[in-house]
């Protein structure tokens, strides 16, 4: 009775702020959190009578996503399901219901309802994606007691606040295979992301197959290419998800590619032009003032708006510094003849030409801010990519594409490939306070992280885009109100390892990086290395390009490094907690640590004669070297002048960019040493 | 100098044994092992000017190959390789040449020579598909010293035992996507393995899309399919690394999917055929009297036919009681009128006429070795699969059929699903000391390697089949002299290593499987013992085929652990030094291993809460207890009659299989107990 007290408690509050932050999320490990939730003290305990129904004849999409569930839920849970469907028309326990088939346009209906009770659960939605929702939101209650497994009583209603919520993918950086894709693509599904932006081409690499101009794949691509067949493989596995995909063909710039196969369309003649083995910003470019520039991107656009269905067609249109065009002379004449004075207004001339022939083909043209001049008509899609950082007014161009009466999508933020914290991610609100008219604000239709590819392989994709891009989800997806840290931290935790259970490989190949660095001997010395190191961020690793190619190595320790190394927030929080609020509870924790690292540095040695470990070596060494005095002075209160000397001397080593990593947890050393000072 | 003379010596002797075993293969990590090798003390130290080169316009296969190699090795050293390829006709460090492109058929020639000296590697082959197995085995002899990464010194002239060395993948007991069948065949190549046998149907589904008879896949399959261009995909992959794709088809037994779909065509009118969900032997069987059947199966071969370019085409046959065909009238008057006294006649009625059918189409047919009657053609290839276990004469139905001239493949004995370990794999020697004339031998093509897929889903498939088929793929390519099983178990594990390194998950998916058992808790516990469990093996695991089922759990501890638990053979070899020669040396390991197993138990307590981890308290619990009167007696020379009546109550608890596993252990812990006996 005492719990039903509580519970009728809680349910009032909850009702009343049912979308701001509260306790429930303490314990529901939902993510993105759902727009109204409310809970009650029911449980619907898993066991092997578990079965599914769906109320349609033809239900496609959500009888897959059933056929996984039960997959996924029986791993989890280890119990053996009976039937899993629901035979003969008997009644499910878990009734699933929809009323359409989703077209996959933005302007379709999400939303859902889940009821969790003891004896039956509903997913109802207006479509078959709505309906999927629901699933991921259930999978995600699942929780466990003395009991076993078992679903919360929860009732959620939940629609997202963007209609675009996305991950680019560069593909041709490094290539990314198919399986790679669909593993993301899985990933994507299970935190309602809904737009999977695939960046085909750039300098480095032609990554689809044409088949009208079949030198551009097998020119420009190593072989590393898209046939036309996986495509459609990969846009009818991303459609069952509920997932739409717009391709990238990246003009007039970043396009050393497309000229390698086809020169003549280059803006400088006799140019020997190659796919670029580099990573920046490079001069090739295709010429806008060359009737056959248009007739080869027209027929191009035609074949692969047939092979893209989506409505949304992006032509990149980024970066292009117009080197090439200024050095040529029949390029000036054409400017002066059209009365085009700048080389950008030369390329919106451009962009004009192609938007209009990709609504004759059904499309929308989408572009990378630059694209947003005056005389770009409005039915094209801005994607903002440059904001205050880039010292545009705040908002960026996001909020200055939505008041000009563009449709936008928000990047600027979002560029996980920065290597930044998920904290960064997750505290960029599209919006803000920034006052907007109800047409300007329906401009803005959502988001993407976007995952260059400059430094990943399929070996360390999944690290880069995982778990941040589920706290970015819950950005795009999530009432503004949504925005406590610690409690996104809390949550993202049990998101992470559901990753994981799906296939994503984020957690588990660090390890395969380090056994690989360490021969296959003990590793536990370089686990504990990588917790506390992260690579380093905002393109400092590989500066200015030129250090890493096609045939560097990218499963060096940095590699099996992330951003949000696991045991720097703890260390780091502690020692804040420690110095600034003298809160001694916090001693054993910080002192464990620092005998944890004091004593690595031996164990590392075990295995420094492998060649990738021994560069580990001076790093380990300062840090166990700190963090034994640290230690000690802690204990004794007492500190030597020696001691302090070497202190400073490793710690302004270990300040130093090292081995492509930052040691996350230095500042927190040196505050520790500052401290330290006052025992001498 | 003193170097020198010894490689001289070493040299004499090992050209004259360059076959057998000798101290080479201890330090050289290649497997399979080489038909000759010679060494010396050279070195190629791999550095960032390393290029490769090579001899041909197109030259497709190697090249793609060129790059993987590049990449992995760029992975593994550290080294960043500046252009990788040679440039402008500059000589390179690896040069590779070969005459033709192979046509992948079993005449096609697949030697190489391989010779790495000081400043100069090549690669020579009469095809390319012979220049790819020598870059496996540049890559597999990459080793390391204080000076960093290098290739020692080698002369190597290979060339395979046997012209057919495949690996079964069975696709319809649980579908396994094309992610996983890759990853797969890339193994398969770094092995030397040249042919994939798809095994596409069964009871439990029709895992390949018909356009021609689409209720195939539709509704025997649970949308879990290949689609045609999927195949193609798969095929032309398989192809890329030199490998054959061989699809079964398995009629007229196994064919509970295909009736299914088109019942019509069954033995048993009115049955309500459907898809299997259990494993085992079922009844449903096609009508080999009725002429629908061979329109239905000739339409369907000239489909597939099409598909699948090998001229080899599997058509099952195996494990068909006939209970239908007994039961049926019909069938019964049909035999009487053709004089087919048996259901194995008239089997080999419905077979032949699927031989001359298949012929037409210009494949040639292959079959479990039930197919092997009296009047079957000697065109037919007949796939052995029984032996002396099976009640046959001593070589089994593989002898059988090479003197009766029919070509024959070996799976007897390379039952990877069966879980033995790779010793029993690795002496499983096809021809033995039975003499055959040299026809008889010549139709001896090989064998394979099969994975039935009742107990794998894609998480536990690579950990089933990898490494225990790498020590397999040497039994088919290296000369019958190598059988050495310690120096195999030394190799093994560095192309275990290797695998991990190429994308297979056999070593990482242990610890996805038991994070997610304890929730994401400390699984160090769980891992000490996976180390030394085995899953049940031969078959008691799912006994009946009644257990498991599609939507049962296959993330259990069971699934964890493999065969040949990593620390099992550690300790029974140590103990058995220990008791059998009173090695005293091997008492600090074994105390080592007892003292971990003692207090394993309270470690594992921390995390029993999980539903999945509770089941393992017993076992654990029993060990631990075990483990401390053992170690105690060790220490003390002293025991109690208490103590010795514990130990035989958890010893035999611990004999029985429990949680799906066995205790690899359990009998040298026993033996230790008999031992233990004598200080009462």
């Amino acid at each position: 009775m005492k719990k039903g007290l509580i519970f009728i408690v809680l349910f009032v509050v909850f009702v009343q702020e049912s979308y701001s932050q509260n306790a429930l999320n303490e314990t529901h490990n939902l993510m993105p959190w759902p727009k109204h939730i409310e809970v009650d003290n029911s449980k619907y305990l898993i066991d092997s009578n578990l079965t599914i129904s769906i109320n349609e004849n033809n239900p496609g999409r959500v009888s897959r996503a059933a056929v996984n569930f039960l997959r996924r839920l029986s791993n989890r849970t280890g119990v053996f399901f009976n039937t899993g469907f629901s035979l003969n028309n008997e009644p499910a326990s878990i009734e699933i219901s929809f009323d359409k088939i989703s077209s996959l346009s933005i302007e379709e209906d999400e939303s859902y309802t889940l009821e969790i009770r003891n004896k039956k659960i509903s997913i109802k939605a207006k479509t078959d994606v709505g309906a999927l929702y629901g699933l991921q939101t259930l999978l995600q209650s699942v929780t466990y007691d003395q009991e076993g497994y078992y679903f919360p009583g929860l009732t959620v209603h939940d629609d997202p606040r963007f209609v675009w919520r996305g991950l680019m993918i560069d593909v041709a950086r490094h290539f990314q295979p198919i399986a790679v894709l669909k593993r993301n693509l899985d990933a994507m599904a299970s935190v309602k992301l809904n737009v999977f932006h695939w960046h085909l081409t750039d300098d480095q690499g032609f990554r689809v197959e044409s088949k009208i101009f079949p030198k551009l794949h097998q020119k420009a691509s190593d072989g590393l290419y898209y046939t036309q067949e996986q495509v459609k493989d990969l846009i009818d596995y991303a459609s069952g998800l509920g997932i739409r995909v717009v391709p990238e063909f990246d003009v007039p710039g970043h396009a050393s590619a497309i000229l390698t196969a086809y020169p003549e369309i280059g803006s400088k003649i006799g140019y020997d032009y190659s796919i670029e083995r580099y990573a920046g910003v490079f001069d090739p470019t295709l010429d806008p003032t060359n009737e056959k520039t248009y007739e080869f991107l027209n027929t191009l656009f035609e074949e692969m708006a047939l092979l893209f269905p989506d409505q949304y067609f992006h032509i990149g249109g980024d970066e292009n510094e117009g080197k090439h065009w200024t050095e040529n002379k029949k390029i000036k004449r054409f400017k002066r003849k059209h009365k085009l004075e700048t080389n950008h207004d030369l390329q919106t001339y451009f962009n004009i030409r192609l938007e209009k022939h990709l609504n004759s083909l059904g499309k929308k043209l989408m572009g990378w801010d630059e694209i947003m001049t005056k005389n770009m008509p409005k039915t094209a899609v801005i994607h903002s990519w440059r904001g205050e950082n880039e010292g545009l007014p705040k908002g960026g161009s996001l909020i200055k594409a939505a008041k000009a009466g563009y449709k936008t999508v928000l990047s600027n933020g979002f560029y996980i490939d920065r290597m930044l914290s998920v904290e960064h991610h997750y505290k960029t609100e599209p919006i803000g306070d920034l006052e907007l008219t109800k047409a300007e604000r329906s401009n803005i239709l959502g988001g993407e992280a976007t995952m260059w590819s400059e430094l990943v392989t399929p070996l360390t994709i999944d690290s880069r885009i995982w778990p941040r891009t589920a706290a970015i989800a819950e950005r795009f997806w999530s009432q503004k109100e949504v925005t406590d840290i610690d409690n996104m931290l809390l949550r993202l935790r049990d998101v992470n390892n559901n990753l994981e259970e799906l296939g994503l490989t984020h957690i588990k190949n660090r390890d395969v990086i380090l056994r690989s660095m360490a021969r296959y001997q003990d590793i536990s010395s370089l686990i504990t290395l990588s917790k506390i190191c992260e690579p380093l961020k905002v393109y400092s690793r590989n500066k200015g390009g030129t250090e890493y190619k096609s045939f560097s190595p990218f499963a060096l320790f940095a590699d099996a490094c992330t951003a949000d190394a696991q045991d720097a927030r703890t260390f780091n929080t502690a020692i804040k907690s420690y110095l600034e609020n003298q809160d001694a509870t916090k001693l054993t924790l910080i002192k464990t640590y620092l005998n944890k690292w004091a004593t690595n540095y031996e164990e590392l040695m075990f295995i420094a004669e492998s060649p990738n470990v021994k560069p580990l070596i001076p790093l380990s060494k300062n840090l166990s070297r700190t963090s034994k005095i640290l230690s000690s002075v802690l204990e004794s209160k007492n500190i030597t002048n020696e001691e302090l000397n070497l202190l400073d001397e490793c710690i302004n080593a270990l300040k130093e960019p090292y081995v492509d990593v930052e040691l996350a947890i230095v500042n927190s050393l040196s505050d520790l040493v500052s401290y330290a000072k006052k025992f001498l």
